[in-house]
């Protein structure tokens, strides 16, 4: 096989049209695919069901003293605080344990920055003229939304096989008016990028302009291996704490991918000071979260080493999927030269670079063969791509034939959008 | 037995005498009960614990062709919207689930009203210089709590025996500033009061100055009778848009005292117009509530029958809770002429308001002798009572044994704190 970029004008015509009968051929199958958002499997949700019957008896609701079905403990059930304490290497009152959805405490962090400040703001940051705000880029589609709904102006960092450009944040945080940064430190959400040692200690010892400076360190894939062993990660409040800067960080993490994603447990973690503060405020908000499924959770779950066995089934499942589409981009995509990708070990994404331009392109002739892709683009602030070239796969959620289906379709797409793009059609 | 207003010097010190001897009694035995969150009883919780095991295989989490364990369905499942459409008489599509807290939902309405500005707002709350708000009072102390959170400037509307007092209403919302009002129209917190139909038509029909005026529509106790027949209470979503005002009015309600208070659904009813705007503004925070949850409460509850079947289950458990309080008032207080109540046939609270001063002190009293009740002046904004008299009674916390010695303590300590202050003590 040639690549399409040393192929002469005859030779892509002739591509162009085989390519173009192959896909006819894919869109009049009239198939319904989808790879666009990382959604567990059917399979996955089946093996957790249990945690749901795990409570069968009156005094089973009785954890820590408590009764969890009835209001109180703001800040969580001990046992679950604890749980999630051992897994993330911190202590339990620095854990908060939340609802069922990470993403509600980040815009909740943020939200009430905005309306109260933080705990060393000056001001509430809705009285400020300008916050802008670090992207690394690909990034996650809905953090860049929360900046976004928010006014933020979003600044993309690139991304490195080592983490952010740090060299480029550390230019950046000279400006009193940039207040944070988006990070997803291990699998990177869509690259699958673990930071390196270098990049965690650089950011934890960053000294921003702005005092009131907000880490945002989204642990999303703490313990989401799917080939090979856990990867133990750095502590990141002890990190900062190092350098004096403690108060700088909030890390988040989730059972959504762990147990269910529309009915797990979000913690968020942090230091003393800002555990006092944001719990002084969210005393106004909330009597409590939803304890019941704290203690589903600790009961199921157990330990550390109850998760990461867990996600060592998970593994078995995701495992094929993520071979899938790897031996597909390798047969089909990585000889004809036209995308380059990461190739992670857990996370729930694989992170495509297609040649410059092509990637909207690729997106519309995979909708309509019946294939539903992340928006190109979606992995960017404000959902523009400059080089219209990242596209993001999430094989999870369909069963492994039909993801074969769905990647022929996708490097079909994405050839036929390439020979068109040579071809100057 | 007198008055103690008709008491004379001498028979006032003799009442202390041996008021005060009783009071020692009690104190000696060294009690810890509590009358101060309206909390259900154990006995409550595990009657609905049923629902908890209702999910038993994995085909049961399918409900409405959607997969409840996983992403998706921001304003709710079908079905929960369809529940509670049926019990506040609104359409599905007005209706929007949210996770086990009203609080919650009813902060974040206030904290995107600041932080994004409301569907028909010049600006975000958060750029205004003054944000006024009305508070019927008494009323409920987190209500009070989420205004002052935000910094409002909250004024104490009087209760009536029909709900506000709406003169005072329509006459504080000619100022622009005035840009809302908490109301729980039936069996309001703490007094029981259920507001008149002419009270909700003059609410509904308000032509504030503030455009983006926002009716806060507690709807708590919607089904919530522990004395005699459920009640049917008018729909005010449609009483709002009869007079052009269905962007005006947030309803909300929750299954916290129906099946659980941590472990429950709640939801907010509002116009077209506004669920537009929210799910867009919601749709950044959050991917899914918890439908696992909810299908358990559509599975369990079934339809509005069902609820007030289950209801009634609840009014047996309650209702001899209240009359255990009612009596010891009538029997105690009543004859000495130093406080008045309300009669409610619904809620959680019986309204106590004392002669002026001594709430506090009857507060500090019951606390020396072991038992907590709700703060006094906490039924006011910034938990101030002007006249230092509400005092707010929750019975349905403790079994009927304990709430005989706290009513016991109850009475004592307001007598004595009566006596104080009338012999200058």
């Amino acid at each position: 096989m040639k690549k399409y970029t040393e192929m002469t004008r005859a030779e892509l015509l002739e591509e162009k049209e085989a390519v173009s009968a192959q896909y006819g051929e894919l869109k009049s199958r009239g198939l319904s695919l989808n790879m666009a958002r990382g959604k567990p499997s059917s399979e996955q949700l089946d093996m957790t069901a249990e945690m749901m019957d795990i409570l069968r008896s009156d005094s089973d609701y009785v954890c820590d003293g408590i009764d969890v079905r009835n209001y109180g403990n703001l800040e969580g059930l001990p046992s679950c605080r604890k749980l999630f304490a051992e897994l993330l290497g911190v202590k339990p009152e620095n854990v908060f344990v939340g609802g069922q959805a990470s993403l509600q405490l980040m815009y909740d962090t943020i939200a009430k920055a905005y309306t109260h400040g933080r705990v060393n703001s000056e001001k509430p940051w809705a009285r400020l003229d300008k916050v802008k705000w670090l992207c690394p880029a690909p990034g996650y589609d809905r953090h860049f939304k929360i900046s976004e709904s928010f006014g933020m102006e979003m600044i993309t960092i690139p991304m490195t096989p080592e983490g952010p450009d740090m060299d480029r944040v550390e230019d950046l945080i000279r400006d009193p008016d940039v207040r944070g940064m988006w990070c997803v430190p291990k699998y990177s959400n869509p690259d699958g990028i673990v930071y390196s040692a270098e990049t965690v200690h650089r950011i934890a010892s960053m000294k921003p302009a702005a005092k009131d400076f907000l880490l945002m360190w989204d642990n999303a894939y703490c313990v989401h291996e799917f080939f090979g062993e856990y990867l133990p990660f750095p502590e990141i409040l002890s990190e900062c704490a190092k350098y004096g800067n403690e108060d700088m960080v909030f890390e988040f993490a989730s059972t959504s991918k762990i147990t269910f994603p529309g009915a797990g447990v979000s913690v968020f973690v942090c230091s003393d000071r800002n555990m006092a503060y944001t719990k002084k405020l969210l005393n106004a908000q909330m009597i409590s979260f939803d304890k019941v499924n704290q203690l589903r959770h600790v009961l199921y779950l157990k330990d550390r080493d109850g998760v990461l066995a867990l996600m060592k089934r998970h593994a078995q499942i995701l495992g094929p999927k993520f071979r899938c589409v790897l031996d597909w981009l390798e047969k089909e995509i990585e000889p004809r030269g036209i995308a380059a990708w990461e190739r992670p070990n857990g996370g729930y994404f694989v992170s495509v670079n297609t040649m410059p331009g092509i990637a909207k392109e690729t997106w519309r002739l995979c909708k309509e063969a019946g294939l539903t892709m992340t928006d190109a683009g979606a992995t960017f602030p404000y959902g523009k791509d400059p080089q219209d070239s990242n596209m993001r796969v999430a094989p999870s959620l369909p069963p492994i034939g039909q993801l074969e289906q769905a990647m022929e379709i996708y490097c079909v797409s994405m050839r036929l959008a390439a020979l068109n793009k040579l071809l100057g059609d």
